[in-house]
């Protein structure tokens, strides 16, 4: 068997945590990514070098952050899992009829072993020449999920529904054969070609936005359905997070710095500020370097309003956050004004910026841990913790980790323009392996 | 007449916007500081040399930035109004049965003019021989606040009541004889001095922390009570200061950059962050550099709570911000770890800091704004906008604005122990006139 994890998206629906260069698959909350965790469930499955991860070129470094040495699949386009699935596909041109498991990266799911367990007894069905999609039991009347209706105790799907309404939801509820489709799909892989010919032959030719649900599932009368034994959420909101998290006695999810007084039903998630709360009932607090958010629990939906009206306002909250995850390491903005910024750079062991000059701004280096390799010009200089350089304007220079342990360096730059395309690059970033 | 001025609060209500070393009168929230505008108040109605501050030692330079060549009267505790007012008049030494008005400077009252108005209306109620207190007509019944008893159209007062439980509040309310004590006095010297001297001869030799009204006003029978015309708020709570607001249409009052959606009711104030609101009612949202409070409206004076909770746990966010004012300037902490610590310092024009070393650390300085000298052991240097300048470990040196703007300075402290009180000073700071 062959797995694709599925790792494009774009999710901002946790937002102020996920940003547009953040997604949610690569969030760290209180634990892992979401990334990590379905990679974990794939590796009960599979060895490395059978699990494929489809994702585009921004988001390569994260998976490769989480995923060293993971066979990529760099999409050309962003077109939602119709057109990833099957760009997969043709490159990775399977023989034998062999199975295929596609795994979105940003849902929740608990234990793996069950997971597993599904994932075996699917495997037999989808041998039959079917394309097995896996039924999650509904909860509660969801109207923003995908139903699938089979006959009771029977494999075959009768029905597709893509989010009802809240009457039809709590019908489905109601009525027991109704089940989530929780995007988690297997297949032999002569089927899904054969399914992709019949119902979505344009998209062999010609790349459209459309999900593989639109372009085959919803249409092939080979689809089975196998109710899942294992716990899901697509974490689709901060609700739905809640709902995957531990508890207090009070039924608060908290993490960070938190002091909570008469307090209850809330999700209150601080980064590093200390967050005080006091008679609270049903609300999320979500704190970030740049954003807070506090939103009725029951509204965390409507997050993305949120977001669209930052986007229309070309806002950078709403693409990005103060941290900036680099090949390299990372940068994050600890203070800035009108013609100064103040950035805190970690740059992991054996790396290195690349190359470059900036005509706008000179900057100022001072180490706080570590030792850096900083090429000015023509010279180099080993700089230890404590220690400060000046970068003149126009002068090219590098900044390099020598060391074992992560570099830190703080840099104050000064200038009458200072933003991050006042750079001029004489080699790529280069990561020294 | 003589006014004082009382401005040695320490008032914590309003955290986490006021804290210990920034209490309530000198906040600036989305105007001018309360001490500011009870200066302004109170030079409607006298000369700048017959208006006394009383504070102390810890508050001098926060009164002297908002009133320059103010009369400060430095009491040496902080025992409450009653040996603050005692200090003072003993310091005044006034003469000729002088008037003397009291104003805290931590109230919200509007407009100037009626406050005019019920001052010089009193006036003549105090040269007839009484202590005027001016009473709030009452809008709800506060529990939190002291009630005079009159007898209607009659100045003369007949009860005290501090503190009543709900059920008494509320029959005061509905009574309509009954004010609240808005802390405001105006007597005749002699009066006073009088009234310490039958009622409260004790605090007369030995000082003990109580207020004027426990202290004398509560039992004197030379007591008038002034209706005044202006509104009033002590601004004791969240909520309170919301009650002084302008709203938006839907009842909301806001600050800084917020987007809200479908929220009612509710006060958010942002100070360098993004605050997205979705689907409150009734919620205040406070956001400083350090932490962030979230609360039921209604609920806002459990603020007590969190800072005494704070304080058991000898917490910093119970006693200062992240910002500190210093009488040469301020500085923040924009970025800290274990053993480094990053600050923005600013020194304003013709100021320094004191001459001083280090045991545990060493500094780099980068200019980002204004022109410095530095003394560094004998030698001195200028740096300019750019320029960087490392200080060793046990060196003697100094920082001062020598230039007409603001000098900002981002210092990176590094080492083994970054405490405030790693310093050894060879003079005080000095604020060069």
């Amino acid at each position: 068997m062959k797995i694709i994890i599925l790792a494009g998206g774009k999710g901002t629906r946790l937002w102020p945590m996920s940003r547009k260069t953040s997604p949610k698959q690569f969030l760290k909350l209180n634990s892992k990514t979401l990334f990590k965790k379905t990679l974990k469930r794939c590796l009960l499955l599979e060895k490395p070098e059978n699990i494929f991860v489809s994702t585009n070129k921004d988001y390569s470094f994260l998976v490769q952050k989480e995923f060293k040495n993971a066979n990529l699949i760099i999409e050309p386009f962003s077109k939602n899992t119709g057109p990833a699935i099957l760009y997969a596909l043709k490159k990775l041109n399977l023989k034998n009829n062999e199975l295929v498991l596609v795994c979105p990266s940003d849902h929740f799911i608990t234990p793996d072993s069950e997971f597993v367990k599904s994932i075996n007894k699917a495997k037999e069905i989808a041998k039959s020449n079917h394309i097995v999609t896996f039924g999650i039991k509904p909860t509660s009347p969801e109207t923003g999920y995908g139903y699938i209706k089979i006959k009771p105790n029977q494999f075959k799907v009768q029905k597709f529904t893509e989010k009802p309404n809240l009457k039809t939801a709590q019908d489905f509820l109601n009525k027991g054969n109704y089940y989530w489709n929780s995007g988690i799909f297997l297949f032999p892989v002569d089927l899904i070609m054969q399914e992709f010919e019949k119902y979505a032959k344009d998209l062999l030719e010609k790349t459209e936005p459309i999900s593989i649900d639109k372009a085959v599932i919803e249409k092939s009368d080979k689809i089975a359905m196998l109710p899942a034994t294992f716990n899901w959420s697509d974490v689709g909101s901060w609700n739905s997070f809640y709902k995957t998290q531990a508890k207090d006695k009070n039924n608060n999810t908290t993490l960070g710095n938190t002091i909570l007084h008469n307090t209850k039903d809330s999700l209150i998630l601080g980064n590093s500020r200390l967050i005080a709360c006091i008679g609270l009932k049903n609300i999320t607090v979500i704190e970030t370097e740049d954003a807070v958010l506090v939103a009725n629990k029951d509204d965390s939906e409507k997050v993305k309003q949120i977001v669209e009206n930052l986007e229309k306002q070309n806002k950078r909250e709403a693409y990005e956050g103060v941290k900036t995850l680099r090949p390299w390491g990372s940068y994050e903005i600890i203070g800035e004004g009108k013609d100064y910024k103040v950035k805190k750079i970690i740059v992991e062991p054996k790396k290195r910026l690349s190359l470059q000059s900036h005509n706008h701004r000179s900057e100022n280096w001072v180490v706080i841990q570590g030792k850096a390799k900083i090429t000015l010009n023509n010279n180099e200089y080993i700089l230890k913790k404590g220690e400060a350089f000046f970068i003149p304007k126009k002068a090219r220079h590098r900044l390099e980790n020598i060391g074992d342990i992560l570099l830190k360096v703080i840099e104050v730059q000064n200038g009458d323009y200072l933003g991050e395309d006042d750079i001029t690059r004489y080699e790529d970033d280069f990561n020294r392996k």
